[in-house]
C-alpha cells in the first residue's frame, strides 16, 4: 500500500451509495491498491436536532425543501479543516459545466471534498461561507449529486498515476485533444457485410493518421461545433478552445 | 407491484455495478415498488471463443482495445430483438451531449437499452447495424460508460409517473425551464452573520417571483450564456434554446 495523495470525501444523505460503480473494474482495483482513498460522511450525522434535520421549507415559498447551511457547515468542517488544500465541489444543475481540464487539475491535486446536493437544493450561504466551486455534470436534473459524483471521480481516478496500465494509455482520446475521436474499427474484417475501411488495412501509417483526423474532425464538426468555435478569453483575444 | 412500463437494460462488461447507486434512495424505493426495471447483462457472456474475448485491437493501429461489433451484435440481439420499442443508446464521449429534453422523452417511454463503451470504444459497424443512439454526459472521458448509463437513468427515473412525491415536485428546475434555477435560502435566518435576503420574507409573493426570475437570469448568463443563446433549427428561423 503506498500513502494515496488523491482523497475523495463525499458528503452525502447516502453514504450506502459510496464506493458503488467505483469498488469495481478500474478505480476500484485503484481503491484496493491504495492509490487513491475515499470515505463517504453521512451529513445527518451533523444535525444539531433530535430528529437529525437536514432540510427545511424554502424562504420566500415554493416546493420542496432546502438543505440546511449551519448543518452542512457542521458536516464539511468535519472532514474538512480551514487548512485542508481539497477543493471542495457542490454537485448541483447551477454550477459550472465539469470540462476534461478541470477533471486532469483535480486529478493532479490533493483530492476533493465533494457535496452531494439534495431535494431543492442548498441554502445559498453556504456555498460563499466554504468556498464551494459548483460544478454541473450533464444538463440534466438528477435526484441528487450522488451519480453526478460517481461519474466525476471515474473520470479523475483514471488520470491518477498508476492508475491505467498500458491497455488504457488514454493519450488519443475525445476531449483530450480538444476533438471527438475517430472512428474505430477491429475484426471480424467483415462484420454482417460490412469490411473495415480500407484505409485502416492498407499499412500506410501516415495516410491512416490522416484519415483519422479528418474523422475526427468531421465528427466533431457534425455534432459538437461548439468544441471548434472560438472562446473569448478574459483578456480579449481570441483562441481556440482547449 | 404494478407491471413496470420502464425496462432498462444495461449490456457491460462490470453487471455488479448496477444497480448501484441506483438501489438506494427515490430510484431504490421506485425500483422496489416495480415502478421500474433493471437488467445489467455480461457482455462476455456473448463472447464467441472460449477465452470469452469482447475486444481486438484497433485496425490501423494505435494504443488499447476496441469492442467487437460481432459479439456486441449477439448481446445486443440478447436482450432486444428487432421489433423492441425501445431505444438502443450507446454512453460514449464521441455522442450528441445528453439534455432534459432527451430524458424527459426518454422516461415517457418504454425504457432503454443501453451499451456501456470501455477501453478504446466500440467497433463503428455496431452504431450502424444495431442503430445506436450515441450520447454523451459531460464533457470527460471515463473509465466507461457505465457511470453515464447511472447518471443517465436517475435522471429518468426520477421522471417516470409515481416516482416523485409531493416533496420531489420537479416543476421549477434548473433547465427544466430553460434557466438555472434561483438561489434558495431556508432557515435559520441568521447563518455566520448572514442573513436570508429580506425580499424572501418579506411576504410580497409577487415580490419575490420577480427577484426569483432576475436572479434565475443572472445566473444563467454569467455561469450558462449558451442556455439562452438563440440557436439555428433546422427549418432556418431563429428561436430561444428550449
Amino acid at each position: 500500500m503506498t500513502s494515496p495523495t488523491f482523497r475523495a470525501s463525499i458528503l452525502t444523505l447516502y453514504p450506502e451509495m459510496f464506493p458503488g460503480p467505483l469498488g469495481h473494474a478500474l478505480a476500484g482495483r485503484a481503491l484496493e491498491k491504495g492509490l487513491w482513498a475515499l470515505e463517504a460522511v453521512q451529513i445527518r450525522d451533523h444535525a444539531l436536532d433530535k430528529h437529525r434535520s437536514v432540510d427545511d421549507t424554502p424562504a420566500g415559498g415554493g416546493p420542496g425543501m432546502v438543505m440546511r447551511a449551519d448543518v452542512l457547515a457542521r458536516a464539511i468542517d468535519a472532514v474538512s479543516p480551514p487548512d485542508d488544500p481539497r477543493p471542495r465541489l457542490l454537485m448541483t444543475p447551477r454550477g459550472a459545466p465539469l470540462t476534461q481540464a478541470r477533471v486532469r487539475a483535480l486529478s493532479e491535486g490533493p483530492g476533493a471534498v465533494i457535496l452531494c446536493g439534495r431535494f431543492e437544493g442548498v441554502d445559498e450561504r453556504i456555498v460563499g461561507a466554504r468556498n464551494l466551486e459548483e460544478i454541473c455534470v450533464g444538463d440534466v436534473v438528477l435526484s441528487g449529486g450522488e451519480a453526478a459524483a460517481l461519474l466525476l471521480l471515474d473520470a479523475c481516478v483514471r488520470l491518477i498515476p498508476g492508475v491505467m496500465g498500458k491497455a488504457e494509455s488514454g493519450t488519443e482520446e475525445s476531449f483530450s485533444a480538444g476533438l471527438l475521436e475517430y472512428p474505430q474499427y477491429t475484426r471480424p474484417q467483415l462484420f454482417e457485410g460490412e469490411p473495415i475501411p480500407d484505409v485502416l488495412t492498407c499499412g500506410d501509417h501516415a495516410r491512416v493518421a490522416r484519415w483519422r483526423h479528418a474523422q475526427s474532425l468531421a465528427v466533431t464538426r457534425a455534432r459538437r461545433p461548439d468544441l471548434l468555435a472560438p472562446v473569448a478569453p478574459h483578456d480579449g483575444t481570441m483562441k481556440e478552445r482547449e
